[in-house]
């Protein structure tokens, strides 16, 4: 049963619970559950027949195919280290994992979680063997289970090791420092091609690390946090409740997508389940809090505090939904609930966000409008925005409107009409770079902005346009610069790379960054200013920029650099999509994304530096790129062999 | 005219002349000249017409196309910095390199040789306008031209700066420590896409780096090394002669291929060159020492102490070959005369040599000797090799000679009876690990080793085998171990990725490597023994290796793995192909070669980390293979996907 349901949120199915048998969904999407009977430690399909746990979990919950394969997410067993020193129990252990994530895979699960085996860091055995299960895998994910933070008793051997002298390396002996998660995850994802169907999954602790040390898990394919019964505290009225710093953890895994599930036994037995039969039927709102089974959990006084489910209504529990127990409310019932008063509580989207929701991490290819005619639709969405300009266009005694698509005309003659403005605006179907203007003007009006400023050829187009403009006339865009910031993004990783050649390696692309991590704040890069009286005129430019970044914040992947820019329109008027300067309430740009052919591992307090240059040919205008700190890179796209804008 | 002739060194050319104006080849291979006149500090193409230098030496060397492109290198103007602070000179600079570049191929040179531009460790824009060239040109080589030390001042410098304080890190500000030029060639060569035809030029100064320092260049794509006249001292007779560590690097520089470009005035004008006419006709080795001009040179007072040419007979000059000024000896000839003295006393190769030298770099497939039938050549080489066991085997009292291969169960019998073996061989044509022995043997010989060891298969072969031996038989090998070294070689990551699929990257070669350089020496990998009495037998290994580097030693660029096997075939009696162990004239293994799709830069005294398995499934054997440090990669061919062993 979901959570309930937010437009923004797609399926809305973000909590599952770990049980040690999977008896009960009790409220929860999905049900995280051993695949072997837990008291064995040999491989699955090596126990004497009968014994195998799955067979039971088959049987007893009675779940069709469709189901099985919807709400439960395999565990495989912990016990589990394909890299021990002891040889016969490391081969035990290759086998069993292999032959686990195999009966996964023939049961059509949708996700097995695996708990990572001991020294993650140096588990390369582990590794060569989930990536050759992967590498056969079709659809199956597989989640590894990390810690999100080192634990504390570790982490202060480590700083007292480190005081006497310890080493600081990579070396994770037993007096070493405890690794940090992340580089031990990103080991993993490297040594298994950084597969598209390996995720992992957190395990939340009391303790939670720095807020960077959490949202940089936001670039990778971070699909689970862990939440153990033990890390809720307890209210005034004995409800499970989590402290302020993990409610934001929750609401962050709900805007990213990431799925809470509940681990351990519960601590909170609030709400013993009355005996048969059940209460008359119940207010809309309170069925479907509970379903049918936790009708009978309805009454107010065992509601909690926070009141979940009244403002939505739920759909009825689907066909075929697997009721086990159906007289009982299960003892976890309460945190179920506690976690669905907190998704609801972030609230409806707003329309704009509704809207935007859909783009989100979606790639599009940049306009281009010089070389190519828009269609409607882009001028509509153009329309949204824009701000106050079309009421100072009202006081100007004449305006003439140029435009180079006649099939935009047409959409601009029906406005100027509808909005009154015949006599003030002459419209010229023309491109502006070749009319000849009647009389030189003292405003040149235009928007011609890409996501990255420039890069939709404003300053070629303005250039060209300028001799319109009166001496002392005034350019609206007066001047624009672009921005970039090195980011980590995974999922755009894999978006691009799925395409399978060097072109889209080498493409910015306009997209709604969501599943991303800024690594260092975004820096200026280009500047144009209008009218541009240099002579001669140079629209190239080149340039290295270096991002630095803050060693507390730990290591990191850098996936490529994402784009902003800011325009000074007029005076005291500005425009931008610039992430700490964002035009409020404009929705005209989405960012732009320049990816990297090789991700690259950033060491704690590494800087990146990135060179970047604008080349203008003579019938196109193209960018080029390159990582060139920590480690140099390949320069993307040279001679604009797979990207460019034409002039 | 070439330096002499050995077979295993090509066509001899190894020796060029940097000259102001390409006046004179004066015995040289070829001439590096200026593209443009030197005095010229503008674009080449920007230049009134006619001061253009190149015009003026198409005409007065009057060279064929042919000669043109085959005997001058050209030089690009070492003013030339696409980086300046000042934007009007960067922009001049870029338009600069990106003309002379395209003169330099249209004049259908083969190669051009690049002065480095200052600060080229942060030479963005440098590297950027010369990849953007490197991707339109078709065969032109372009050699930048880097110091092969830093300078001693500049050195003594950074060591005053790093004392006080000063920062160490990648930073090259006017007090920053010079960077090593190595790292600055990587920086390029890696922006530059590891492009095939971008290659380097070192210039050799008076002191030398280490060795280590040295021969980490060969397996980077160096070309040519420049040696000044400067660093010529003068012998007792008052002739240029080399300090032994310049003769050292000479001579390896003539072994790996790497051209030598002498530089600078002549500083010895031992040789004046007497008026004309010329002297009578000469006997052919002085006539071949300095061709037509250099006869008045060959008597014998004037003749160096080395006495070059007096071994080989030298053809005569080609036809067409540029004479110019042909009565005057050229100051230069000394220095190319002693170079020439230094190449032939390398002496002739072996037979041995001269049968290696064209398998040098050369990627083959290993062979399938199970899955497949060898062709008799292979036999042939097999023969070729082994050592003494043929006479041992003689003292037997009988031997069945076992061969799964019918056509050369036809070669053994003819073998058999040419060295009259008759009475004591038994010819068997079988599979050894199905034919049923009529009684058990003392001895069971094999030769079922690869260039890996174990890589064709010999575990599984013996395996199967040795039901034939008696309680106590041994078998000979009795055991064999795997070696793996980490090496540089740009040469065979470019064969590799020529083939442009993920196969030949996820494939182990065997090659005679040679433009290679080992990171740090070879460490066991896999060892079997024979007879194997474990019961299950499990061939299948796993295992991480770490190889430590010296921080002395420099940054290093890892493009894969050396392998290497060493055999113990009965007590006292091994066989190697380990570099430090090598068997004494035996050539019938060449190394194994395991390639990394992405190379990996280490930094100074980074270890590297190497996870290799051999993983033996239901119908073949396969290997797999990653880095795990010091940055992680991917597992090469995971699951036997792109290369396998048939059982």
């Amino acid at each position: 049963m979901p959570l309930g349901k937010r437009t923004d949120c797609g399926d809305a199915r973000f909590a599952g619970v770990e049980l040690p048998f999977a008896e009960l969904l009790c409220g929860f999407d999905f049900v995280v559950a051993p695949l072997v009977d837990p008291s064995h430690r040999r491989p699955a399909l090596e126990l004497p027949p009968g014994e195998a746990v799955q067979a039971r979990l088959r049987t007893e919950l009675m779940l069709s195919s469709a189901q099985w394969g919807g709400q439960i997410v395999g565990r495989t067993s912990p016990w589990i280290d394909p890299d021990s020193p002891d040889a016969d129990a490391a081969a035990l252990s290759a086998r069993a994992l292999a032959q686990e994530l195999e009966w996964a895979s023939f049961l059509g699960l949708q996700a097995v979680l695996v708990p990572a085996p001991p020294r993650l860091g140096a588990a390369d055995n582990f590794a060569r063997l989930l990536n050759r299960t992967l590498q056969n895998l079709s659809h199956m994910a597989v989640w590894v289970q990390l810690p999100l933070a080192v634990p504390k008793a570790a982490a202060a051997a480590a700083a007292a090791a480190a005081e006497e002298g310890g080493e600081g390396g990579g070396e994770e002996g037993e007096g070493g420092p405890p690794r940090d998660p992340w580089e031990d995850w990103q080991r993993l994802f490297s040594l298994c091609e950084r597969s598209a169907l390996l995720g992992v999954a957190l395990e939340v602790g009391a303790d939670l690390p720095p807020a960077p040390l959490v949202r940089r898990w936001l670039g990778q394919p971070l699909k689970a946090l862990l939440l153990p019964t033990s890390v809720f505290t307890t209210n005034k009225r004995g409800y499970p409740v989590l402290s302020r710093p993990h409610q934001e953890l929750a609401a962050l895994a709900f805007r990213a997508g990431v799925q809470l599930v509940l681990t351990g036994e519960s601590r909170h037995r609030v709400a013993p389940a009355p005996t048969q039969p059940p209460p008359p039927p119940l207010p809309p709102a309170a069925a479907a809090a509970g379903g049918e089974k936790a009708a009978a959990a309805g009454s107010g006084e065992q509601e909690p505090p926070h009141q979940p489910q009244q403002q939505q209504q739920q759909p009825p529990p689907a066909e075929g939904f697997p009721i086990v127990n159906p007289g009982e409310s299960h003892p976890l019932r309460p945190y179920w609930e506690y976690l669905a008063y907190l998704f609801r509580r972030g609230g409806d989207p707003s329309p704009h966000e509704a809207l935007e929701a859909g783009y989100r991490d979606y790639l599009q290819a940049p306009l281009q409008p010089l070389a190519d005619n828009l269609e409607s639709q882009a001028y509509e969405t153009f329309e949204k925005g824009g701000g106050g300009g079309t009421a100072a266009a009202r006081r100007l005694l004449r305006v003439y409107a140029v435009e180079k698509n006649p099939a935009a005309v047409v959409h601009i003659q029906a406005m100027v009409a509808r909005e009154g403005w015949g006599d003030v605006v002459t419209i010229v179907s023309a491109d502006m770079r070749t009319w000849q203007a009647p009389s030189p003007a003292d405003i040149l009006v235009s928007e011609l902005l890409g996501s990255f400023g420039d890069n939709e050829l404003s300053p070629e187009c303005l250039d060209g346009a300028q001799r319109f403009l009166a001496p002392g006339g005034v350019s609206i865009p007066r001047a624009y610069t672009s921005y970039l910031a090195p980011v980590t993004t995974a999922k755009l990783h894999e978006a691009v790379r799925a395409y399978k050649d060097l072109e889209h390696w080498e493409t910015p692309y306009v997209v709604k960054l969501h599943r991303f991590h800024t690594l260092s704040p975004p820096q200026p890069v280009f500047t144009f200013e209008h009218p541009n009286r240099a002579d001669p005129t140079d629209n190239g430019r080149a340039l290295t920029l270096t991002f630095p970044r803050r060693a507390e914040d730990g290591a990191g992947e850098l996936h490529g650099f994402a784009g902003y820019f800011e325009a000074d329109l007029y005076p005291g008027v500005t425009l931008s999509t610039h992430p700490s300067t964002h035009t409020p309430s404009m929705f005209s740009w989405f960012p732009i994304f320049f990816p990297l052919r090789e991700p690259q591992l950033l060491p704690a307090g590494a800087a990146v530096g990135v060179h970047v240059a604008r080349v203008v040919g003579r019938h196109r205008v193209w960018y080029e790129w390159a990582v060139t700190s920590p480690t140099p890179g390949v320069v993307h796209n040279p001679g604009g062999r797979s990207y460019w804008v034409g002039l």
